[in-house]
């Protein structure tokens, strides 16, 4: 397909070099500023630009890769000229109807992507809808062209699906992060001797649910640890607080 | 070294494996019911026994593996008639002096152990305490003849090592228990989707800090999508309380 990539962040980058080893033809970048269009551009072999009028008229499909905030004006300003054309967003937390154009389609692919660290495409669950039957296939293709695991999934669960990839991924790496904070201060224990607890506490949902693989003095509700732990985050009022609901959470299991 | 074992739950049946794969010679299981004691014994090839009288007397390391609440009282039961010997325990959040022996230190391997989930002991980092300097070296031999990453670590810090434990493991799959139960209430979409995305959290702090790592609608603090998502919950208030602490902890990032 010959496609046009509108925006050029984290997302875009990583789903262009996807759609392009894919063998598919990315005519143009377009993104707010000429430093990213180009910056993206030139990884993929194509034309930059930063205005709207300058974006080709006839590619096959506009995927619209933006910051949810301004998905909708960023649509609407494409979409003049280019009404027969079929639009594609990526965003997981955006209804299909964000999109202003008659043929419009969503797909999108649930990761976690940052600037410096490449991902296999291939394993990626996309998640694509379209307003038709017709673009709804040709999404298909695209889709399964660029990863081996495609569900079509309606906008109402999608953003359930969204929620839930803010607690597995951006909750959980917050956790992450607390814990990095207690022992940078604490005998300044470098991180990396979390990494095999980490890594194993995401491996064992291989082969269980995270409700199964629970453990911690909260599961067996032991308040003398409990009672402790709270103690020693009492110059922390905020890590008290997380520590206090999760543990309830933990305890009061009703999944 | 002749190994007494007190303690047959996870943690002392992962440990007992480990500790015979490294040549050493597990004496005795005992536990409080024979029915456990029995299944580690027959798994290490030893004897078992439910009666703390009949505990043998002469091995090199009592290894106390119990809950942190019996813990105490268990060593003081162990104790009488084996003064001389050298006792360890394995909890991270218990202090060394936790031990009425004279000869007392701790060893505890920091990772999450489920019981029917086989774990390679060599990755495990190992936080070892004694009171005496030539029981750490007995006790760092001991270690390192199972595990690659032996750390030395006083009460003082491993208190907070095991607390940064609890939100790195407890609390990052008490996020990922959350995340399945959205997906289950919505659509019911299968929690094998969310698979790459938790193997690519955990897999960026092989590269990055978690702090450096942190995507989604709170490190942007996009009101749109964080008001969406909090009425999302509308219906759960614990799950908004702990969506709105854990977006405010990383839109407040002091780290």
């Amino acid at each position: 397909m010959r496609i046009v990539l509108i925006g050029a962040g984290n997302l875009a980058t990583n789903l262009g070099k996807a759609l392009c080893e894919a063998g598919h033809s990315i005519e143009q970048v377009y993104s707010r500023t000429m430093e990213s269009a180009d910056a993206l551009a030139s990884r993929l072999n194509c034309d930059a630009t930063n205005i709207f009028e300058d974006i080709v008229c006839d590619a096959d499909c506009y995927v619209i890769s933006v910051k949810d905030s301004v998905l909708e004006n960023v649509a609407h300003a494409v979409l003049r000229g280019r009404e027969d054309c079929l639009f594609l967003h990526t965003a997981g937390s955006m209804p299909l109807d964000t999109l202003p154009s008659n043929r419009r389609g969503v797909l999108y692919p649930m990761q976690t992507f940052s600037k410096h660290k490449d991902v296999n495409f291939k394993t990626i669950p996309c998640f694509i809808e379209a307003k038709d039957k017709a673009d709804l296939e040709v999404i298909k293709l695209l889709a399964d062209s660029i990863s081996q695991s495609v569900y079509e999934l309606e906008s109402e669960n999608r953003k359930y699906l969204h929620l839930s990839a803010v607690f597995c991924c951006n909750f959980a790496n917050r956790c992450f992060a607390l814990g990095a904070k207690l022992l940078k201060e604490h005998g300044d224990i470098p991180f990396e001797v979390m990494l095999p607890l980490i890594d194993e506490t995401a491996s064992k949902l291989h082969t269980m649910l995270p409700s199964d693989a629970q453990t911690g003095p909260a599961v067996r509700w032991d308040e003398n640890v409990i009672g402790k732990q709270m103690a020693l985050l009492e110059d922390n009022p905020e890590m008290q607080e997380i520590y206090s609901i999760l543990s309830k959470s933990i305890h009061n299991d009703k999944l």
